[in-house]
């Protein structure tokens, strides 16, 4: 929400403003044959379906408001500070992936130290996620209470392993047919653009439920997406080949594609304790990891794998990529399973505390940019997801 | 649609006729403060936006007017037969359940033959679908391609063990909030009614991608839903304990109720293949279940379960029963790999073709009702289940 604005708006990020795109419509500065509704709007999907031509169009009047001596009408820019962010799409479906080369196998080693880590088919793999979980950053996540096995018999209580998945996520604008597989090298005509994404998990409640049909309640109770989406436009000039160039075997002729696949992305992972709120102590960094040398999968392999049967897409659908890990399991990983290998290695806080699974309380941090101020190549922020545990409810 | 009418409308079947509840509000006939638009709409999402009361006002204005001297007025009341059906829900997520005994039973042995049939966590299960690829009875039914082995290397092909998956849905009219889970009891205050489902199923394409993530793309390549919704009222006369009552040991506390648990439902799947068309012979039955003999879980308790995590629920949320089987595999079995043990005993059809899965041209019906004209107790007819299989798309 725009202060002082009685609807929602569409804004657009420009440094520490945003540009709010129902002012500039209003002053005939875009394309007037656009309905105004669309930039009066609680998300982003009646953007979507104006399509990319518009999406461009919208791009390059910004560009050149922006660089024009006269720049933007009084109202047309605001601190971004001074925002109400909502969840910026109706989602509608949610599919998670599983594309982190070092993140599968890590999951491989801890939880079937006796086999090969990386099953023959986990190339292939995703599931289909809860999309009316999906919520804002910045959302509370209540603790969860499930199925897990205590002393050997399964009782039904709160998680004592909740967890953090730090991922990105696709967000289709235009839809695809039923019945009609995306072409690979046609993905970037549906998707409008990436996200943030915390898909939260209580890995006793995944650990009791997941076989034979996949993860469920361990992940169905929250999922957490930045509030800005960074456009596939704004992110062209840091697509790099990445972990996804070096695939051995080549992947299915569907799978194959001549464009440079993958952001060079750089992500953090922040930890504040309720005890570091306390004492003033900002939040620490507990990971870094480089997306581009953590997916083995790209996200077009996997938006042309998951129609590749023919299932349709619609505005708003959300792809994630799997969670992102570097190949430094303590210093690198999307998740607390791997960061502390199945809570056998506690991280250790300056202030002394120890972390094995998030405790009611911890707020956690996700970051991402791309380029680096240091030498001169412009910045492309995404938006943080913020999430703080709150207690599990007393039932 | 309604004939004639430009916009669609949602109508109520009473016997071979529905009432238009468009012109029963124009007449004044239902409640004013009622927003009209709820009724000349597309899909039933407004409608269950009112909540119980209004669906419960609604049904008594209805049943006053059928059984009144004067009857409806002129356009409201018009010929099922005429009408174009839609798909009657926008589906918010599609969550898919695996309560059936027998089913569960039946898999096991076919695909685990070593191990016992029930795994120590399957009264737990359940899985996300994908929303996006319901469809409306009478939807063609694309053969999807996909990752199946082929002396014994993955190869990319149409699916050549296409099936279907009998089940019964409830359908959310009143979703409930995130972190707040659905108390057993209050299930009805959230639930509109119930569709037929067929889920249909690729089971070489399952086979290869279920470990360790579940079904994706051997089921997400459409599932056919009923154009009716049979509302909870209507079937409150023929509830009934079932084969839920048996439930041993007994179910965790969030998971017991003390309310009836299951429809006395029939239900009965018809094939066609194009042979039989061809020679005019009709659809042949070849399976009868009885869904209270069936369900071990009542849709009830699947949505407290798929709550219990507190999981928020949307209007127009899907969530499927899982394949309803009776004991007899052979004659009472939701799916082809029960009624044909895996492909290994063919249906023998009198015209002298044979199935052990679904080929092209195909056409498969799903029914459903309650009570028994016979023994004068009324009936509530469910609406058809209808798909026919389209060969696959040529790559």
């Amino acid at each position: 929400m725009v202060p002082g604005a009685e609807v929602a708006r569409v804004v657009v990020a420009f440094e520490d403003d945003a540009a709010d795109l129902a002012v500039l419509h209003q002053h005939g500065l875009i394309d007037a044959q656009i309905d105004p509704a669309v930039f009066s709007a609680r998300c982003l999907n009646g953007l979507f379906e104006q399509g990319p031509d518009v999406w461009r169009t919208i791009r390059r009047a910004l560009q050149e408001l922006l660089a024009s001596p006269q720049g933007l009408p009084r109202g047309g820019l605001v601190a971004r500070s001074s925002l109400d962010m909502l969840l910026p799409v109706a989602i509608g479906d949610f599919v998670d992936g599983y594309g982190g080369l070092h993140h599968a196998t890590n999951m491989g080693r801890i939880l079937r130290p006796d086999s090969p880590a990386l099953l023959p088919n986990w190339r292939h793999l995703a599931y289909h996620g809860r999309a009316g979980t999906v919520v804002r950053s910045g959302s509370g996540i209540v603790r969860p209470r499930g199925q897990i096995v205590v002393d050997g018999a399964p009782s039904f209580e709160p998680t004592r392993r909740l967890d953090m998945e730090l991922e990105v996520g696709c967000v289709v604008g235009v839809g695809s047919e039923l019945g009609v597989p995306v072409d690979i090298e046609d993905v970037a005509d549906h998707v409008f653009g990436l996200v943030l994404v915390n898909d939260w998990s209580a890995r006793d409640i995944q650990a009791f439920e997941y076989q034979p049909l996949g993860p469920f309640l361990g992940k169905s109770f929250a999922t957490s997406i930045s509030s800005w989406v960074v456009s596939l436009d704004a992110l062209e000039p840091y697509l790099v080949p990445g972990l996804v160039a070096t695939q051995d075997p080549p992947p299915s002729p569907y799978l194959r594609s001549a464009l440079p696949a993958v952001p060079d992305l750089h992500l953090e992972v922040l930890l504040q304790t309720r005890a570091m709120v306390s004492a003033g102590t900002p939040a620490l960094v507990i990971s870094r990891v480089e997306f581009a040398e953590a997916m083995y999968w790209s996200m077009a392999q996997q938006v042309a794998h998951a129609t590749a049967n023919g299932a349709g897409t619609r505005p708003g659908d959300l792809f994630g990529s799997g969670t992102a890990s570097g190949a430094d399991a303590r210093r690198q990983a999307g998740s607390f399973m791997e960061l502390t290998w199945d809570g056998t290695r506690p991280l250790e806080l300056p202030n002394g505390e120890r972390r094995c699974f998030l405790e009611d309380g911890d707020t956690l941090v996700m970051q991402g940019w791309c380029g680096s101020e240091d030498n001169g190549v412009p910045m492309v922020s995404f938006g943080d997801v913020i999430g703080s545990i709150v207690p599990a409810r007393q039932n």
